[in-house]
């Protein structure tokens, strides 16, 4: 009982409303929430507790100047100043952040005339050449002495190049990444860094976010992460981040906690031992006997049958917690892990399938509709000269089977008027009530040509070689196939705003995951059941 | 009982005498086995059950190439190449190892032509000078659109040129350090480099040497770095480890190690994730009423007092156990945390020192007097032109009393005869056998001049401003002081060769240890008891 209460009162303090509101997802590179709200919750604690000074802003900046030039009698102090310049970065104003790190980017850059200097040395140096004007790679080419002594320079000089290049914030990275807490920070200043960089893009922001994101890949090892079940017997400050990171299917009660912790689900999260009390990622899994069609299927109060029936496990949520992490992709892990994990612990789990929202669905086929629009005017003002019509990208194309247009037309009347099918679906979908979603003779219209058009939307848009949508992305590169598309799935608003209410499972087979990663990797390939690409070929 | 007899098998099986012959110390930097012994006593395992195929060191070297140079279309198989090159690897005869270290250190290296190319196109970019003909640091400066364009190009060409001065195996670390178990074998590649370099000093090897060791140091870092005590609850695999690496007092038997790990004594290991199951480095703490004179007062075979009244927390041993991570400091961290830990649990304990070997004092000593000598002998030969004489740091010293002189001549007769006291002493402490610890007249003899010149080793000797003696330079950096000096400390074979038996305290005192760090670190000051400091004015 004492411990329900304490998750009550944790339930009671997080900003579930926040939640919702997020538009977070199950996707790789997961749009986050401003560092002001969820990640920072712990600064607005210390601000309340322990007003920052008058010239904090100052102060912090001088803190960060101290942590990265450090005169040699004083190499003790730089763990007070990190500590220090950590408390103080919290505290402080999204204004003053936005400050600090112009300051960082453009006052601790690399320091050119020193690059210059080194650049000229290095031209100077005396490369032996063959016949074709290149350097030859092999110390043993040539005279053997002069080549090492040779070779000894390069190396020194490219060290020294090397470490050159390195802009001074750098240094203060990776101060920061060995000291305890440190990487936390490094991922909230990359989370602002992302926030500013909405509005600003000067180059020196850039130069230091890609930076920063860089060296995060590279300590955030994913060798390092501890995978750990969440139950309900964890402590509440780690239950309390699930509720508050839930991106998919907000957490909206302590039973509701409760119930994705207990028989018939399970909730894993990947730790990493800098940032200790919260998962850097976590995935909420149901165990079912078949692939479930709608998301009512999932999120039952009582489990529906022994755990022990159950050959299928569905991934209904990822969420990623650390929005200074975004594009740093540790859900692939996750997954793999995940599955070894539940296979090894219930060998009668057969199936790996995911129940996955579309994120991008509505807002293309909404862009789609609009310029076939566009052509449609064109044609009726000039027929002649309908060639340099729209962006380059588009053509005139028949997104809608003839049948399909009457019976939408029809349908839309009182509700909705047009001249023709596409227009009538582009404002039916575009309404902001989503009125189509409540009528049953709309429905019924509408379900052939969206679910058409959804499995076009999966299977062949692209953006640079890879799936359009952000969710089909992230499982195609986790080596899943697209396996079956479900009508009115999610009819919560959210749903039917993003997808229509349609949902997608991705299916894992655990023998083919390598090989379609691969396949998808190298040449685009999007893996498909033969239902889907039966329903897509309709289209054509 | 059957858990016993798994650790007495264990304890069988490792090989006792190895770690008895190792010459590892309590120091910064410690010497290590070469890692055929006992780091890679799973590859031994390996061969015995695997034997390697014919063309083993060809497949290793396509696994390795495969790792590094990856066509687009096979980022997946990656893992597959880098498991099978780590398994490979570490079955390779140490011919082979040193072979595709070669390969790797040439064959994978920066590409000159390619850094050449970029550095003349640096050098190309219209740089903005100001009146001294220095490129000024601020966007701000000048025509603000014109400075952004040419800010950017600086940007991209940095980031470019700081690829190409990756070298290619720069890539290849990088996929070992995220690869499970990589980490381990990124610790052996450069246990065996250093052990190459011992006969060969090829540039390309110094700086694949040196890439890999600051690569490690940014990847193993302290925030990511676990602190575990280690008790006979833990896996006999992980206890097997502590009697393999111990380094400074060799686990003798199955109770032995029990007794190191039972009331009155603790032992703590830090682990970091990616190398689960082995601390990196561990320590073994007695719990005393008074810091300890000799190492007997600290290995007993009962605990002499209940544990609560102890007053006192002895490190009596710190041990690595990757040669590999030779040069970087994880001891500091570990008696910071551990220093913290016992004093949460244990509030009586007042004290924090050591009973540390002195492992270059013999050795120094000798040198010293071997210079001494040279210097009589020309003195006899030539009187008139001594200045010449020894190598340019050396000079005349009496490094004895004259009472002392004759002294340690009258003692030694009969065993030594020489001219002079130094000649004597020189021979006695030089003869393999170490006779002179054995005669009680010439221990009394020796005792003076010895503990006097110990602590003038101690306190003055320097090398590069830090302390000569490697385990001094350890504490001192960790912001101890020298607290005594105890005469026959440890009269073990051992002891007695590399320190004349002699043992030193070094003390940690909570409100002065950054204070001792940073002084230490700044201007090379020792800090030490009053007791020593006297100790060593009676020299001068």
């Amino acid at each position: 009982m004492s411990r329900n209460r304490k998750v009550l009162a944790v339930l009671m303090r997080t900003p579930m409303t926040a939640a919702t509101n997020r538009n977070q997802q199950l996707v790789s590179d997961p749009p986050f929430p401003p560092t002001t709200d969820a990640s920072s919750s712990a600064l607005h604690n210390f601000q309340e507790t322990n007003p920052p000074p008058r010239d904090a802003f100052a102060d912090v900046k001088e803190r960060m100047r101290a942590s990265i030039i450090i005169p040699t009698d004083k190499i003790e102090s730089v763990d007070a100043n990190l500590e220090e310049f950590s408390k103080g970065y919290t505290s402080l104003s999204q204004e003053h952040r936005r400050d600090l790190l112009l300051v960082l980017a453009k006052g601790y850059d690399v320091n050119r005339n020193r690059v210059r200097e080194l650049v000229q040395q290095y031209l100077n140096l005396e490369f032996p050449h063959d016949s074709d004007g290149n350097v030859p790679d092999d110390e043993q080419s040539g005279d053997g002495v002069r080549d090492e002594a040779f070779l000894a320079s390069c190396y020194r000089m490219e060290r020294n190049l090397r470490i050159a290049l390195k802009p001074m914030y750098g240094d203060f990275f990776e101060r920061l990444n060995a000291y305890p807490g440190g990487l936390k920070i490094l991922a909230v200043l990359r989370a602002d860094l992302l926030t500013v960089m909405e509005n600003e893009t000067m180059p020196s922001l850039r130069a230091l976010e890609s930076y920063l994101k860089e060296k995060l890949i590279t300590w955030l090892s994913p060798a390092a992460l501890h995978l750990h079940q969440i139950t309900w017997d964890d402590p509440a400050s780690l239950l309390e981040k699930i509720v508050v990171y839930e991106a998919v299917h907000p957490i909206r009660s302590l039973q509701d906690l409760r119930r994705r912790l207990s028989i018939g689900r399970r909730c894993f999260g990947y730790f990493h031992p800098a940032i200790p009390g919260e998962p850097l990622i976590f995935i909420e899994v149901a165990l079912l006997k078949a692939v479930a069609k709608t998301i009512q299927e999932v999120l039952w109060d009582d489990p529906p049958f022994p755990e022990n029936e159950a050959t299928c496990a569905l991934f209904y949520s990822i969420s990623s917690t650390q929005a200074g992490l975004t594009g740093i992709n540790l859900g692939k892990f996750l997954i793999k892990r995940v599955i070894e994990l539940v296979r090894r612990d219930m060998p009668n789990i057969m199936v790996f399938a995911t129940l996955s929202p579309i994120p991008g669905y509505v807002q293309w086929l909404l862009s789609k509709l609009a310029s076939q629009l566009k052509f449609a005017e064109v044609e009726t003002e000039d027929t002649t000269n309908s060639s340099g019509v729209g962006n380059s990208s588009t053509f005139k194309e028949n997104l809608l089977l003839i049948e399909e247009e009457e019976k939408i037309c029809e349908s839309g009347k009182g509700l909705t008027d047009g001249k023709s099918g596409i227009e009538v679906l582009y404002k039916l979908l575009s309404s902001t009530n989503s009125e189509w979603s409540k009528s049953d003779h709309l429905i019924s219209a509408l379900k052939p040509p969206l679910i058409r058009l959804c499995a076009r939307y999966l299977l062949k848009e692209k953006k640079r070689g890879k799936a359009l949508d952000p969710v089909a992305n992230f499982h195609l590169q986790n080596g899943a196939i697209i396996e079956r598309i479900n009508w009115m799935a999610d009819p919560s608003e959210k749903g039917i705003r993003q997808s229509a209410g349609i949902m997608v499972n991705y299916v894992y087979r655990l023998e083919q995951i390598e090989e379609n990663a691969q396949s998808y990797f190298s040449i685009g390939h999007i893996g498909a059941s033969s239902d889907i690409q039966r329903c897509f070929e309709v289209i054509r």
